[in-house]
């Protein structure tokens, strides 16, 4: 048993960063309607403003706004209508001096217009009049061109994921495809004897295995194109296949075995064999998140990721390694962490990150109070009764009642 | 043009409660590992306890916490280990008195043992023995029958949405499917003769289409399967046929047009012809929404909601309507908000709940600034520029700086 110093998790992440030499940022161009939850992979200009032409933002008329100068409920100013505009389509006249169009609300105002008088401050008047009880300032009720976003304004930055607002502002500039970044190709290998796959009747001291859908699904959450999965026995040439057959297909390739010593050695020594220049990060001070591998192969530009066994520190350690590095690779921020008061105290592990679960209770205005889910390694109880995670950094010596931290939802 | 009275939110909301006689929670059985982001319609039971062997959390040996009392660093106990246990196999045989197993992490405790001592207080001593240099007290390093679950426990609960946890969870148990809500179905319309589809060339006064691509993906987020979208122009029969084919193959018709009263009111007409009992709410007492129409029919079995056109507010409003309808129907809760600061006073739109935009800009301590985020009606900035929403209820002038307000994130 080698002896080896853990990494912290920033250490462990620095030097991931520095040993990925290679493009991750490999992108792709789809139709914007399919890009929802997709990340830019540049920044988007406007290819004319919006609006391009000026538009009515109310029912009513077009007019001069001199001319309604002096206008009042009870004096009227008297108005000839010209036209009726009709929505998508350019008014046929110009307005001058005493007259106006009507304009929906949308429309474009034709020209001479300076302002629109809505529709509740008119009255039909004669056949060709109305009566405008109100005076406006001139630009009133119209949207300029280029008020909401001028031509060659950047209007979504690289690294931007694509909600329904921003499919939005794309389709309404005329945007048709969107370049994105293609999603990482994962490979999901869990190892045990004693792991059972779905469906299959238990033998007595084995189980059901937990890590390769859970890890699966958080993947996906992160935006990631699970290729494999596969439930492996405790023996060297069957893991060292799979893994080599992952270093073809993915980008990363995450196992996660059992945590018992000769597991993890066997593990780290098939990673170091099948690359170059292999594992250089042989465990984190993290708490849970120990028995954590980090790798690359250079030549394959393939990432190596080995997890703890226990399926809540797999989770945490996926999520603080990959997810990171996701956000890296792409410029996407980290989505807002939610703030919650602590409900009673918790130590820290000394000398280690710590990470403690939290279920997020609803409490006085609005603020969350953070209950910590605490139980012994490897329960599901702390997984499936969590909202989140606080991560206690290094050196601090715990939580006190009532102290403000953030949950990363998980 | 009928003058009717406007709903508030929470009126329009109880509504359509009351009119929705129809079972809107069907569901169906899915394999586990596609079930991710879905909602059980079901209390999950374990069906055996976890674990169902009294199972090693440590690597060492499994021994008779007696046999170890008054062990120590200078004071060692000697112990005949009887045999090796294999992870995934059941122990040969019984730990009687002096004697001891090796168990690596996650393996079955073997009869008559009842503590694991940690493989680092522990010496090879001679070929079959070992020398133990701590005391551990009984059930230490051990998970114990039922300890996780017990049988017939609720692991997950209806309305839970799976997660990479819970999915972890449900496959830990031996769970192949699961009991989840069938996604509503949903048509979208965009009505207006200016609205034009992607690619097709722009014609003066027209603009391009936004809320057919915003408000699918806003649906997609929400759950739902987007079963057609059509842009249509402002004829009504074209109309009125459209809605027709979406109470054939939907529950839920989602319309939004100009904002201008004739389509409003056009659309209302519509909707109560094809209906029944049609439309009971015909504007809501809203900020930006007013032009909101909600309606039933009870022969399809549907929900028709009229939105707003303008995009900015036909989002809000179908993620404060459908959105709510959602977990209504499958018992989800809301995702958590996000506390945030003011970070200045706006005032409340008087007699109307308020829906303010805002950016969440990070603060001290984690805790975020909500900075307004204001602008024209219809305005795609405020759209892509906003982390969320807040709302401010009716009554209330508007919001402080310094003020705690709770942000639902777009």
């Amino acid at each position: 048993m080698k002896l080896l110093k853990v990494d912290t998790l920033e250490q462990a992440r620095e030097k991931l960063l520095a040993q990925i030499t290679w493009d991750m940022g490999k992108t792709e161009k789809i139709p914007v309607e399919k890009s929802g939850g997709r990340i830019l992979a540049c920044d988007v200009l406007a290819e004319s403003p919006l609006p391009y032409f000026p538009r009515a933002t109310v029912d009513g008329y077009g007019v001069r706004a001199a001319d309604t100068q002096g206008a009042g409920e009870s004096i009227p100013v008297f108005l000839e209508v010209k036209e009726e505009v009709e929505i998508g389509t350019v008014p046929s006249g110009e307005i001058t001096g005493g007259t106006c169009a009507y304009v929906p609300t949308g429309g474009m105002i034709p020209r001479g217009a300076d302002a629109m008088v809505m529709v509740e401050y008119t009255e039909p008047f004669d056949t060709s009049h109305i009566a405008v009880y109100s005076s406006v300032p001139s630009g009133a009720g119209i949207l300029q061109i280029g008020e909401d976003v001028e031509k060659d304004q950047i209007i979504l930055t690289r690294g931007t994921r694509l909600g329904a607002a921003q499919i939005g502002a794309l389709a309404g500039n005329g945007i048709r495809e969107a370049e994105v970044y293609k999603p990482l190709k994962v490979t999901i290998l869990s190892t045990g004897d004693e792991l059972t796959e779905p469906g299959c009747p238990l033998k007595p001291g084995c189980i059901y295995d937990i890590n390769t859908p859970a890890l699966a699904r958080m993947g996906e959450e992160m935006g990631f194109e699970i290729v494999h999965t596969q439930v492996l026995p405790d023996r060297e040439a069957v893991i060292e296949q799979a893994l080599r057959q992952g270093l073809r297909s993915s980008d990363l390739i995450v196992i996660s075995g059992g945590s018992s010593q000769g597991k993890k050695d066997m593990t780290s020594r098939i990673l170091d064999r099948i690359s170059n220049p292999g594992v250089f990060t042989h465990g984190l001070a993290l708490k849970p998140g120990k028995p954590t591998i980090l790798g690359v192969d250079k030549e394959s530009e393939s990432v190596l990721m080995g997890l703890p066994g226990h399926p809540g520190a797999a989770l945490v350690v996926f999520r603080l390694l990959a997810g990171w590095l996701e956000r890296q690779r792409t410029g996407c921020p980290e989505k807002p962490r939610v703030p919650a008061v602590m409900e009673s105290n918790v130590p820290a592990a000394p000398g280690k990150d710590t990470i403690l679960m939290v279920r997020l209770l609803p409490g006085e205005g609005g603020v969350y109070t953070a209950r910590p889910v605490l139980g012994k390694s490897g329960l599901m109880r702390t997984l499936t009764g969590s909202d989140g995670f606080v991560r206690i950094p290094l050196g601090k010596e715990g939580l006190k009642t009532g102290e403000t931290v953030t949950a990363e939802l998980l």
